[in-house]
């Protein structure tokens, strides 16, 4: 019998999830679908922790969805494929991301734009959309990536949110063009690969940055070309109308104008950060300058497999702090005061135990 | 003797002046510059009175340089043409808007964008740079741009500012294919000829305004195909989502969140409404539906003249009320409290007189 949409949850898995505001995550078992007909079943690995992951499970956003398992930067192993798979095999190394169902009709599913659906299931967001704090995962074909051999799964876990998310807006708004001048705001999970993916684009890239403590790893383990701390006034006034784009991924609120200043004519300030406030917006230099202010989400799934693939040719990953699974707690009290460098990865397949 | 800069101001002119923040004008005698090798002289016909005047004279952008003749939306016969000028030849009906000097050597003039060269003469701000509301003008002949024989030359010429003030940042941003849906903020000089060029583009428009008296007149009069009375939050609520772009005429501060929300995933909210103001915008909305925020000045001369002939070639001209020069202050009261529909323009060669 035909199992396509694999609707029985009967395959018994194990994580940890967060049961209330408190955002605590403890020992927790679950069930998954079966393996549907366009379903891979994969063994995780490896999995990012996300900043969003924290929103999560103290509902920051207000989902609300009790109880949650986090994580949507899964890299694992397929264990099972349905009769419909073509693209993978067991034993492939995939990896899933933000994106796990979008209604595939739409305009934006037609233009592998997926994250953009009206009917976009996004992983790990709770209430049995469980996410890769666990170690068994089911999703459809189309939401697996195919990884290249020669990226480290721990350290390129990252990749499928943290990476995506800038890579799709360098793309989208055209901030991947060699010679171009690149501003990365903010040194975190998601800045740190923005700079490496900058670098590889052939771009001239400036971090800004409020931590002075970073400049030495922006240029020496970056390789970016310089470092502006945002809230030296002189050193941010030296670097007016320099920039043809801006990357920022700093979700707390920060002024825009200082940043809107540093572009040329023409430039682009993109947001990736996810603030859930408003900002004040200076509205003359947008018009004086022909400048836009504009958003980004993660990417479509076709646009994963390309940044991936990507990053295999130019060998990025993310610069990694591996933790076992009973480590996550402290893991995300140091995340909420930015104590990390650059993204924490936990080891799933050798430590989360019943 | 070369005479290339044209550098002594020996040419009687007259026009009306303010000289003071009162903004009241009146019969000012003044000189121009002889006509250099590279530039024409023009007897003005028409001058449309642009919103922006009515900030100079009243000095709100701080420019303090009185006397100031305003007008940038020019409108005349060729009168004298310097001994490079091979363009034009007496006779020829021409315009001058917004843009008289640039440097011509920055990568924004070798673009033809000359309006963000940072050394960019914006006509008729004051001190010397005297503008339309006058009998004669001089500029060098790369800042004229020749009218179609088939456009009135009294509606035509607030093409010159509002027109192309629509006209670049549609082409700029996309928003001028046939299909799309493009919103219009805002049914005032700018607005009504927005509307007008949307249409010439085969785009379905909506024209979004406080005055539900506007309605009739942007469906019937321009052509517009629906109109959302921007305080009725029932409108609102029920074209969420519908459209591709929004060009904002709009220069007093308006919320943005209501016009973000009206846009479909990657839709572009464009600026062109210049406010001093900052704005409360939404990040969230942004990053969710990969929209943008952006502004636009004006548009570079090569443009302007692409844009004056798509205009001849489409009939599109403003609907406006002719005044004489004597009326001009009485003029300047009403459009401060927006009773004009939708330009005045100043019928020069008829009623300027010493």
């Amino acid at each position: 019998m035909s199992n396509s949409q694999g609707e029985e949850h009967t395959q018994k898995a194990f994580g940890w999830a967060a049961r209330d505001t408190s955002g605590v995550l403890s020992p927790f078992h679950f069930t998954r679908r079966v393996n549907g007909d366009d379903d891979i079943t994969m063994k995780i690995l490896y999995c990012g922790i996300c900043h969003s992951d924290l929103h999560v499970i103290r509902n920051d956003f207000g989902f609300g969805l009790y109880p949650v398992v986090p994580g949507h930067e899964i890299v694992g192993v397929v264990t099972e494929v349905g009769c419909n798979v073509e693209k993978f095999k067991i034993g492939d190394k995939v990896g899933v991301g933000c994106l796990i169902g979008s209604c595939h009709a739409c305009e934006n599913c037609q233009e592998d734009l997926e994250i953009y659906c009206p009917k976009v299931e996004i992983n790990g967001t709770g209430k049995k959309n469980y996410g890769g704090y666990s170690d068994i995962f089911v999703v459809n074909k189309h939401f697996a990536v195919r990884f290249p051999e020669n990226l480290p799964l721990d350290a390129a876990a990252p990749l499928l949110c943290a990476g995506i998310s800038v890579y799709s807006p360098m793309k989208y708004y055209g901030l991947d063009k060699s010679g171009l001048h690149l501003g990365v705001v903010g040194l975190g999970g998601l800045g740190h690969v923005a700079v490496k993916f900058a670098k590889a684009f052939g771009m001239k890239v400036t971090v800004i940055s409020t931590s002075p403590s970073k400049k030495k790893e922006a240029i020496e383990l970056f390789g970016a070309d310089s470092f502006l701390q945002s809230k030296d006034s002189d050193q941010m006034k030296g670097a007016v109308s320099t920039m043809d784009g801006i990357i920022d991924t700093v979700s707390a609120p920060h002024p825009m104008a200082p940043l809107i200043d540093l572009l040329k004519p023409h430039g682009k300030l993109v947001v990736v950060g996810a603030s859930e406030k408003t900002v004040e917006l200076p509205i003359f230099p947008l018009l004086m300058g022909r400048k836009l202010v504009g958003g980004s989400a993660v990417g479509g799934m076709k646009e994963t497999q390309e940044m991936v693939d990507f990053a295999g040719k130019h060998n990025i990953v993310a610069n990694i702090e591996v933790i076992s699974m009973d480590y996550v707690n402290t893991a995300m009290d140091r995340l909420a005061r930015g104590d990390i460098r650059y993204r924490f990865v936990i080891d799933i397949a050798n430590t989360l135990t019943v």
